[in-house]
C-alpha cells in the first residue's frame, strides 16, 4: 500500500544507488551513478542528489515517507554522519541532514552497510523467521550485521557486527585497520589470492590471480588454493563462534564475491566450526548462503526506514 | 516496598546462596549451604530446598513474588534446566521446576551466573547508567554477560557473554571446551599461574602458585610474573575489543580475583586495548574494575526476577 513505500539509499565505494520500496521490499523504481570516490565532498553529494532527482521524477515519490541510508562504514548513526574508508571526500559527513535537505525533510534512518544487508536477508531473504542471526558479506572486505531477539542490532552508532575487524589470531599479521589477525586479514578475498600466491599457486594462462580463480583452482583440486580456502574458512568460523558463544545466534548468513566458491569455502566452513562452536548453546548453529543478492543493500535500507517509523517489516510487513 | 520482593538463588560450585531481596537491591535476609558438587542430582537439590526452607521462616517470605535464579553453566532458560560443569548430578536438571514447586509456584528466572553478575552491575554497580556494556569475571574462569540497548541481554537460553570462551588465538593451546586459543585459556587465574611456573617463576617459601602469588610477584617486579598478565591482558584485549567490535558497548567492567590484581592486570589490558579495539566506533571504550563483590550473584537473580515480572530496575527501580 502507498502508505508504506520509502526510498532508500545503498552508499558504497564504486555505485551510490537509490530506489523507491514499497512495504513488501518491492523495488518500484531506482536510479544509480558512480562514486566520484577520488573527488571532493560536494561531488559525492551531487552524485547523491542526482540519484534522488530521479526518483523524484516518479509519480509515486511523493509517497515516500521515510528514508533508509546503507553506507559503506564507519558511519555514525547518533551524529547523522559517515566516514566511508573508500570516499575520500567523506570524512564526518553529515549526510542525514543533507539528505533530510534533499528530500524536504522526510525523517532518515541511517545504518552501516552490514547492516543493511543483515535487515534485508532478515526481512526476505536466508535469515527469515531467525530471531537471532548474524549475516556477512565475504568479498573484498568481510562485513556484517546482527538480528537479536527479532531485532535488527545496528548499536549505537550503526556499526554493530563488525566481525571483519575482530581478531582471532591475537599475534597473527598486522590488518590496515591497526589490529592483528583479524577475520579479514585472513578469509577475505584479496587474502584468499595473496596467500595462495606466496605458497606457490600459479594463475593459469589467463593470468587471473583473483580469488574466484584460486576457488576455480581449489574446485579441480589444486592443494594449495585448497588449503587457502581452508584457512580462510578457518578463522570465518572463528569469527562466527565467537560471535554465537557471545550472543546466542542459530544461523549464519554468508554472501559475497567469496560465498560464490559455494563448496570450495561452506565445505571446510562447516567442517572448523565444529572445532570452534562448542558450548552446549551452539553447537546447532546453522550455515547458509545468502540470497538477497546486489539489491540486499537497497532492500535493507528500505527494512531500517520502516523500522524508524515504528512500523517494523517483522512485525508490520 | 512490599510488592517489589523477590527471592533469589546463586547457584555455584562451591556454595548454594539463596537471599529476599527488596526493589532497591538491598538484601533482607539470606541463607546458605555447601554445594554437595560430587554427589548425586536430588541431593544437590535438598540443599536448594534447605536454603528456601530458611528463607521461608522470615515473616517477610510471604511478600515474594518471583524467583530470580543465576546459576554456573551451562543453562538453558528456554528449557529450565542447568547442567554446571561442577556440579556433577546436574545434567539436564529441571531446576526451574523444581524451585517453581518448592516456592508454592511462584515465576521463575534463570540465567547463567556471569549474566547475573552483569544485571548487577548494570543495577547497583559500575555498569549502572550504561546503556551497552560487558561485564566479566576472571577468575578460575573467565565469565560475563551483556547490556545492550540499555537492557540485559541473556541470549535465548540465557548464555550469552560467554567470552571465556571465544577463541582469540584460532591455533593455539587445546582448551577444555573443544576449541583452541580460547580467552580463558589464556587469561584464567589458574592459566596465569602455570604460564608463570613454565617460564621459570619460582614461588615464595611458602610456595603458594596461584595467580595472587604471581600478582605479588608481578608487583614486585618479577619479570616473567609481569609478563603472564601481559599476556592474560592482551587475550582479555582482544576478547573485549572483539566483543565491542560486534556489538558496540562502551564499558567493559572486570571483577573476579585476578581482577584484584588492580594495575598489575588492569595497566597492561588498557594499553593491549588500544591495540586491538581500533575502529572508531569502538576506540572510546572504558575499562572499570567491579564493585558489587561477592553478593553480585544474587542482587543480580534479582534483578532478573524483577525484570521478568515486566517491571524492570532499570525502569521501576
Amino acid at each position: 500500500m502507498q502508505t508504506d513505500l520509502v526510498a532508500a539509499l545503498d552508499i558504497g565505494g564504486t555505485k551510490i544507488a537509490g530506489a523507491l520500496v514499497d512495504g513488501h521490499g518491492r523495488i518500484l523504481v531506482r536510479a544509480q551513478r558512480p562514486t566520484p570516490a577520488q573527488q571532493d565532498g560536494e561531488t559525492v553529494m551531487r552524485a547523491v542528489e542526482e540519484v534522488f532527482g530521479e526518483l523524484g521524477g516518479d509519480p509515486r515519490w511523493g509517497g515516500a515517507t521515510a528514508v533508509g541510508i546503507g553506507s559503506a562504514g564507519p558511519v555514525d548513526a547518533s551524529a547523522g554522519t559517515v566516514s566511508p574508508v573508500n570516499i575520500h571526500g567523506w570524512r564526518g559527513f553529515p549526510l542525514v541532514e543533507r539528505v533530510r535537505a534533499v528530500t524536504g525533510g522526510l525523517p532518515v534512518e541511517l545504518i552501516g552497510d552490514g547492516v543493511a544487508i543483515t535487515a534485508a536477508e532478515h526481512w526476505q531473504g536466508a535469515a527469515r523467521g531467525h530471531d537471532n542471526a548474524l549475516c556477512m558479506v565475504v568479498s573484498t572486505g568481510v562485513g556484517g550485521g546482527l538480528v537479536l531477539g527479532g531485532k535488527l542490532h545496528a548499536g549505537p552508532t550503526g556499526n554493530a557486527g563488525h566481525i571483519g575487524h575482530i581478531s582471532v589470531d591475537l599475534d597473527g599479521d598486522a590488518c590496515p585497520c591497526g589490529a592483528r589477525g583479524c577475520v579479514e586479514r585472513i578469509a577475505s578475498g584479496p587474502n584468499i589470492a595473496r596467500r595462495a600466491l606466496e605458497n606457490g599457486w600459479l594463475p593459469g594462462p589467463d593470468g587471473d590471480t583473483s580469488a574466484a580463480a584460486v576457488a576455480a583452482a581449489a574446485q579441480a583440486g589444486d592443494p594449495v588454493a585448497v588449503a587457502s580456502f581452508e584457512r580462510a574458512a578457518q578463522a570465518l568460523a572463528a569469527g562466527i563462534a565467537a560471535t554465537a558463544t557471545l550472543v546466542e545466534i542459530d544461523i549464519a548468513v554468508i554472501g559475497g564475491g567469496v560465498a560464490n566458491a559455494g563448496d570450495v569455502l561452506f565445505a571446510p566452513l562447516r567442517a572448523a566450526l565444529k572445532n570452534y562452536a562448542t558450548l552446549s548453546f551452539v553447537q546447532d548453529l546453522t550455515i547458509a548462503p545468502a540470497v538477497m543478492g546486489t539489491d540486499a543493500g537497497l532492500v535493507g535500507a528500505a527494512a531500517a526506514a520502516l523500522a524508524g517509523r515504528a512500523s517494523t517489516p517483522a512485525e508490520g510487513g
